[in-house]
């Protein structure tokens, strides 16, 4: 059953890879005026998974992410006309030589092929990630989890419709309703049909893909992100982005969640830094000299240190060193986002060099790694893996490429 | 002991990400020239690994790969030293952009970071690989066969004294000792130390890789490489190409496995070619079509389209239209390296967008997909697959990035 999708994904891949781009974007427009036309059926599905989610005890957090109105839905319309406006990334010339014996190399890029979507409750994701893998020339096969399974449906079915209308093969998109553990097993090693997976969602589902899958993954989204105030910070400036990085959005993966002090600054900036979190209620788990510097910090065991709390919870460890610093990120960090507060340029450098993450920030939140805010018109997720594709997913790196080379008889 | 390994090459990483290109061209310098002033110790060790090799019935071809003398330890040092003289490429500015809030986003080249190679009896690969990682910036983790294990202890430690004496951490070249199965899957699965994955040699070795490893992998070099003769094929050029591709050296990946001709010119082209092939003894397996053009042709299995000969023999199949053998070759290729034989461009546009593989050629032998001849200096292998890499991979393809960003207060 999997392997007849993937098979039928293999095969419109071969189309969906030479496609032009006016055939892609009328697609996109297309899906964008089916999900608008069918909110209501949407809706009507959707209050099923919600009610089975109550029935099951879901939270409501969990609730809120699942649930779609109008207003939501018209969202993922918007979202999918935007796409519509992005640059179509394939079949650009990257690099192009030719060689003394006279072989012309160009370098093209060129579609992943189909992408496996592996992702949790929020029914959004599968029209998200349908546009960008269409207008990237790539097969999508989505497989979100059982609690979506009748939003899903009823979008992709939405989606695949609006596909076949404009003249596209509709199995350029493909659910896997099957949301058993068993198929998303499969899924993952199906690496005769499908070239890469990208897991959307936390820890534990990152984790198992990137444990059972043969297909080539891209890790997303894990984020214990570090800001590291320099004793040569302007201290209002770290108040200010440490308030941002931490409160803006607590349940995200360039949410702040671990705050490192130099000695030299730390009396001046912790206590300045803790009041402005307090009117969020932010709890911090210190280390010794932390406690020891501000009234109202919990002791923080070895456990804090590698939490990505996703919460108004934040860690605080007072270092000796830039170096230590930088060590300590090492040891701790998800590879994701990190800052450095200084008004020191040769700091500030040294920082941005030793620290081997994404987004290595100077003086600015770190809830700006997003694809939006990179300039990337969308995204897919944020990798956090340094094969292929780091940071922000978009379009660009949904693509692979290939040489095109031009000989007139060559031999070796 | 794997994981006290993988440690301190995580810790190497550390200097080595940030080691300047003088730094790195010391150390392969100094490796270059103790290869040569220990080629004697080198050749000893290497004398009991033929030796084992002889009483355990490994056959001449294998003795061969596996045997150093002065003249092969001479070209492994010209090897490191051809890497000295090759761009870093590490830091290298790939992009930026200054977005409407005022941030500065660059997005920078770096390391990988840990490459875990995984190779069996080629003792050359030692130091090959760990030029390349040095300098790229990647501590290098080699993983050898047993066969070539005194051999490569040897070659590891002169290298590692090498890098030590240049001031470097010797521990960015490291060696695994056990050859046993249990250590090649422990460093497929040591994630928090090895960033990606290169395993170099057979279909069987890579296989095991990519089905045992939860690290990144960068699949290499199995190639079933095809070469369609178009209808508007020049047939003597086509002969020439097809001759060269298959017989100028048939154990490499990038050797021409199968044949597919037009009908229209088959009668043509086909005993020409065949002509040709038969000055090298090649045997040929062809579909009924093939076998009624020209006398001598096996009939072919179903097993034959799939096959990587690595041999004097090679496949053909008759084929009514381009189509049927862009079909032919998604079905069987190995994605490495395809070519068509035409003189019209129009077919040759379309072969080259249709034909999903790393390099396709127009007019010219397939035994061009290699680092040197594309002119990239050198290569670790040649990826089959389509995330990060693709065909020949040179010290940019040994590289990741990280975004720099500099801001003044920006906030979300």
């Amino acid at each position: 059953m999997l392997t007849e999708l993937g098979k039928k994904a293999k095969e419109a891949e071969k189309t969906l890879m030479i496609a032009t781009t006016e055939q892609k974007n009328k697609a996109l427009k297309y899906i964008a005026q089916a999900l608008i036309e069918n909110a209501d059926e949407i809706i009507q599905a959707n209050t099923i998974d919600l009610e089975n989610g109550k029935n099951n005890g879901m939270s409501e957090a969990m609730l809120d992410r699942l649930k779609l109105d109008k207003g939501r839905i018209k969202g993922m319309a918007k979202g999918v006309e935007d796409v519509v406006l992005l640059p179509d990334p394939v079949g650009r010339v990257l690099s192009e030589t030719t060689r003394p014996n006279g072989l012309n190399i160009k370098k093209v890029s060129t579609p992943l092929g189909v992408i496996g979507v592996i992702f949790e409750a929020r029914p959004n994701v599968t029209s998200d990630a349908a546009a960008l893998c269409l207008k990237s020339g790539n097969t999508v096969i989505l497989r979100g989890g059982k609690e979506a399974i009748n939003s899903n449906r009823i979008i992709a079915k939405t989606m695949r419709e609006a596909v076949k209308k404009s003249g596209l093969s509709e199995d350029v998109i493909q659910l896997v309703e099957d949301t058993s553990r068993e198929s998303a097993n499969a899924l993952m090693q199906m690496n005769e049909y499908v070239d890469v997976l990208i897991p959307r969602g936390g820890a534990g589902l990152i984790q198992a893909v990137v444990k059972n899958a043969t297909v080539p993954v891209i890790e997303t989204g894990v984020g214990n992100c570090h800001i590291y105030i320099d004793k040569d910070a302007n201290v209002d400036m770290a108040a200010d982005i440490v308030y941002n990085a931490k409160t803006n959005r607590v349940s995200v993966c360039n949410a702040a969640e671990s705050l490192l002090i130099h000695k030299d600054i730390a009396k001046e900036a912790l206590p300045k830094i803790k009041a402005k979190l307090d009117e969020k209620s932010v709890e911090l788990f210190g280390d010794e000299e932390a406690v020891d510097i501000a009234k109202g910090i919990e002791k923080a065991t070895e456990r804090d240190w590698g939490t990505e709390y996703l919460d108004y919870k934040m860690s605080v460890k007072i270092v000796n060193s830039l170096d230590e610093a930088v060590d300590h990120i090492y040891k701790y960090s998800t590879g994701h986002s990190e800052c450095i507060v200084t008004e020191n340029k040769e700091a500030a450098e040294e920082f941005l060099n030793k620290v081997d993450s994404a987004a290595v920030y100077v003086n600015a939140s770190t809830r700006f790694t997003d694809g939006g805010e990179f300039g990337f018109g969308a995204e897919i997720g944020i990798s956090t893996q340094k094969l292929h594709a780091r940071g922000p997913i978009g379009l660009p790196e949904l693509q692979s490429f290939k040489y095109k080379i031009y000989g007139n008889g060559q031999v070796r």
